[in-house]
Order: structure tokens, then sequence, then C-alpha cells
């Protein structure tokens, strides 16, 4: 919490290489050029369009983006379901310097150990969650958890200049293991998007007698399907504790259900 | 929405007695007090010390509530359940002047329907449900939804001054036949009583990194548990369009479960 700031260092840009330009990195990117950081980036898709908007240089290879620059940090915003496929198409041995590698993956123990198992020894490694997105940080990122487990910095001025990024911008900084992260958002995060994703698949609809609770549950539905499917997914499919917090939800469902049906009998 | 009001006619108060006096009309009260309503209660346990405090003529007894006083309305505020049981041992023929019986329950045809049925032919009938409650309408009744709908209105003037009761709140008053109000309600609050219900089951908790999403859950699940069980197995066992709603709940929810589970196929 009270880490002392090199002025220097922490005012001076990072050079940062970013693999996934989809939807989160884009937004990410964009307050990180606010902040006079040089951003380059390479991706699946072509988004040298918007890339060249922004300020932002992209490479449609893997190649000459490793290959043209001395990188600070590489950060990856590949969908969760990608990354080990996006992980093993990285010619590692073509970075030019010892780099911060970060990732912000919405699942944390799963990027964890991949990132140990196939990055060279001599980089480092800061698995990330920011807890918010283009709907709830579109505002500004004030008051808004930021994730984070250094799991293998040697390099302690580039993670902290990176972390400034968010401090600065007001971020709750949270530091947790990865495993306690996948516990609480199995049971938070996961829990809210499968709601979101009931209420979407139901069609709910605002009314013109919408009560608070209801109005709340309107906004929560049209939020979470703005994420891809393959990003809920990953939350499934790649945190291992969600699946029990499914259960669980079904058990609570169960209960309710059965509440209701027992008063029926009971007063009938 | 254009109705002129007599200047006159909607300053003066209207003589109100309550029959059930539990949170919901002990909140109603207040702010009726504060317009200068006169306010006469009975109900089932003793409110006698709360109503002297805030300036309510309270009535152990059915007889002496009735018989005692000549009410420009009676506004019922009984649980869901209890309504029929209520109605049945109300003395109406002890009524001392034509009234204009209203209900706020959270459920509108049931009432409709019990009220035409007992209440003697001379009295006006108003069925209305505001849509909002002690915790959402803690900071006054602004742009949240009155929803009403005139069954047997013979006084247009008693009818209109207590609707002005809510209007004058900037309450957002939603003319709705009963039947429309049930069909909509099933969607929207008793859907969201039962997430909010559901979530409760779970033992949802704050953590340290909430997205803004999970937030909002966790301030429904703690809104809908200040309401009884009574209220919420009441939106359920008396509003006809309830039972569908919540099989569409369990469908939706098996969809978005099936779909986690075909992922997880498709990508092993
Ligand atoms: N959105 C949020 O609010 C949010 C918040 C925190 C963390 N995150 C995390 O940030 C990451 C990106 O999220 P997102 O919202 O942008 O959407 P996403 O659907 O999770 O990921 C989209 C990104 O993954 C790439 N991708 C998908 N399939 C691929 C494949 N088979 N091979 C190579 N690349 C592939 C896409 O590349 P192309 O665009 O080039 O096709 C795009 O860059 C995810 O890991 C997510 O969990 C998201
Ligand atoms: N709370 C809300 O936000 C809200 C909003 C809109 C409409 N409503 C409606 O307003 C009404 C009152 O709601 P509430 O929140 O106060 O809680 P509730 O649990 O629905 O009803 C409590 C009231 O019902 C009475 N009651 C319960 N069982 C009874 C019985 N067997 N015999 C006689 N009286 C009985 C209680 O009397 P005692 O207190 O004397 O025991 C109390 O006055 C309900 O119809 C509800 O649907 C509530």
């Amino acid at each position: 919490m009270n880490e002392t700031n090199d002025v220097f260092s922490s005012s001076t840009p990072l050079n940062i290489g970013i693999i996934g330009f989809g939807p989160f990195a884009q937004f990410l990117a964009k307050t990180m050029i606010k902040q006079g950081h040089i951003l380059f980036a390479t991706s699946r898709s072509d988004h040298s369009q918007l890339c060249s908007q922004l300020g932002v240089k992209f490479f449609k290879e893997m190649d000459p983006f490793l290959d043209s620059n001395n990188y600070d940090v590489i950060l990856i915003s590949t969908s969760i379901l990608s990354l080990s496929q996006v992980l093993s198409s990285i010619p590692f041995h073509l970075l030019r310097q010892r780099t911060l590698f970060v990732d912000v993956l919405s699942v944390k123990e799963y990027p964890r150990q991949l990132l140990l198992q196939v990055l060279p020894e001599e980089t480092d490694v800061l698995c990330t969650h920011p807890m918010f997105g283009p709907e709830s940080g579109k505002n500004g990122w004030e008051g808004l958890a930021f994730m984070y487990e250094k799991v293998r910095i040697r390099n302690e001025d580039t993670c902290s200049r990176f972390l400034q990024i968010f401090r600065s911008e007001g971020c709750r900084m949270v530091e947790m293991p990865c495993e306690e992260h996948d516990r609480q958002a199995a049971r938070s995060q996961f829990l809210t998007h499968t709601i979101g994703r009931v209420l979407a698949e139901m069609d709910i609809k605002s009314t013109s007698m919408d009560t608070k609770g209801f109005e709340t549950l309107v906004y929560l539905k049209n939020d979470t399907i703005k994420n891809s499917f393959d990003l809920y997914s990953g939350l499934f499919l790649h945190n291992r504790f969600a699946k029990q917090e499914l259960k669980n939800l079904e058990l609570a469902f169960e209960t309710v259900k059965q509440n209701l049906l027992n008063k029926m009998t009971e007063t009938s």
C-alpha cells in the first residue's frame, strides 16, 4: 500500500505490447495512451484501422510484433478459452529484453499456471484482474477493484510502474493469491454473469411500473450480455470453483421453490 | 393525467382508517401525516405505542375502530395471505358513511375480486399498488411508480384526493387493469424477489473485489429479505401468472447451464 514511487520512474512511459486486442484491451488502451505510455498490439483479427485511430502500432503477425520493439511489458488480453493456443504461438526467442508479462484474464489460477509453464524463466510474471470493464468503467476507474498477484517479480520498478497505471486512476488495489481470487470470483462475478444470462434468456424488459429492484436487474442483464459468451464460458471452464457455485445456485433455487410449494400446501 | 384538482378539496385532510398496521402501512402513514391527513388504525397485533408516537389513533378492536369515525377512506394493508380472513372480520354494518376502500396489496386481481365480493355495494373501490417500500422509498417517492385501477368509483372527489397523496410526492401514476398489473408484476417484481431470495439462500456476501454488478446483487438480496416471507409467498400464491414465471426462470437457468456444458464438451 505504501510503496514509495520513484518520481522519475513512475512518470517514464512504458513500452507496452498487447496480445489480443479485443473489447477489453481497447478499453484499457485508451487510458494507457492518455497516461502517455507507448502501445503496440497484435491480435488474431486485423485491428489496424482502430489502432491507427487510437495511436497504437498494430502488427498482423506475431514475429514482427515481438522482433521490432523493446517491451517493458507484454499484456495478454486474449479470451480465456484461447489463452493456451495464443501462448503456444509466441516466438519467445525473439524477445529483445527481459520483459514483464501481465495477463488480465477474468480467471487467475489457470493463466498463472500456464504462464509459469510456457514463459522463459528470465521473464517476470504479474497476474491481474481489473474487476471492471467498458460498461462499469466508462465513467472512470475511481474506487473500482484491481486484483493482482506478483507471481514472479524481480524487476520491482517495472511492476510498480505498471500497477501505477491503475493506482493513479483511483482503483482499489487488491493484492491476493490467484487461488483466493478464483474462489471469491466464482461466488461473485461468475454468479452475477450467470444471473444476467438467465435474465437475458428470459428476455426480461422494463415495464411502466418497474420497482427499483427490477430496474437493477434489467441493467445487470443489459451489461452482462455485452460480454462475449467466450468470456462467460471461460469463467466456468477455467475456474475450478465455478462448477460448485453453479450447483449451489441450483440448490438455492430448489430450496426457494420448495418453500413456496410448502406454503401452498399449508394454506390450501 | 390531467385531472383538474379542486384546490379546496385537494387540500382538505382526509379521515383515513388503516386496517393492518404492519411495516408498509407504517411507512405510508408517515407521509400521510406529514401531508395533514387524520389517521386511525387497527391491526391484529397491538401497535398502540408506535401509533401514539406517530400521531395515529389506534384501536385494538375492529368494532370501535369502525364505529367511532366517519371515514373518507379505509386503507387495507394486511398481508396478502390474511386478506380473506381480515375482510371477513369487518363489521361493515357499522360504517357510518359511504367510504372509499383502497387496498395496497402487491397482487391485484385477487383483492379486486374479493373486495367486490364482500364489500357493501354502496362503497367505492380503488385497487392500488405503490411499487416501492420502506427501502426503495426511504429518500422520497419522486419518480417511483404508483399503479392503480378505479374499480368502482362514484365519489370522484375522494378518490382523486386520495391519489393526490401519491401524485403530490412525485410518484409516476400508472393507471392499469389489475390483470395487466399481475401479468407484468409476475415477470418483474416476483422474479426480483425470487432472485433476491435465491441469493439470500446462497448467503452471498460482499468481498474485497466486488464488481459493480455483484454489488447490485448484494443490495438486492439485503433489500429483499427485509420483506416478510408472507409477502413473498403471497406474490406467488395469489398471482396466477407467477407459477409460469417460476417455470420460465427454471427453464432459462437450465438453458444457460446446458450452454456451459455444451461448451465444455466442445472444448474438451
Ligand atoms: N470485458 C471485460 O469487462 C473484462 C474485464 C476484465 C477482464 N477481462 C478479460 O480480458 C480478456 C479479453 O476480454 P474481452 O472482453 O476483450 O473479450 P473475450 O471474448 O474474452 O476475448 C476477446 C479477445 O480474445 C481474442 N481471441 C478469441 N479467440 C481467439 C482465438 N481462437 N485465437 C486468438 N485470439 C482469440 C480476440 O482476438 P480478436 O479480437 O483479434 O479476434 C480478442 O482479442 C479476457 O480474458 C477477459 O476475461 C475482460
Ligand atoms: N413492504 C412493501 O414494500 C410493500 C410495498 C407495496 C405493497 N405492499 C403490500 O402491503 C401489505 C403489507 O405489507 P407489509 O410489508 O406490511 O408486510 P406483510 O407481511 O405483507 O403484512 C403485514 C401485515 O399483515 C397483517 N397480518 C398478517 N397476518 C395476519 C393475520 N393472520 N390476521 C390479521 N392480520 C395479519 C399484519 O398485522 P400485525 O402487524 O398487526 O401483526 C401486518 O399489518 C401487503 O399486502 C403487501 O403486499 C408492501
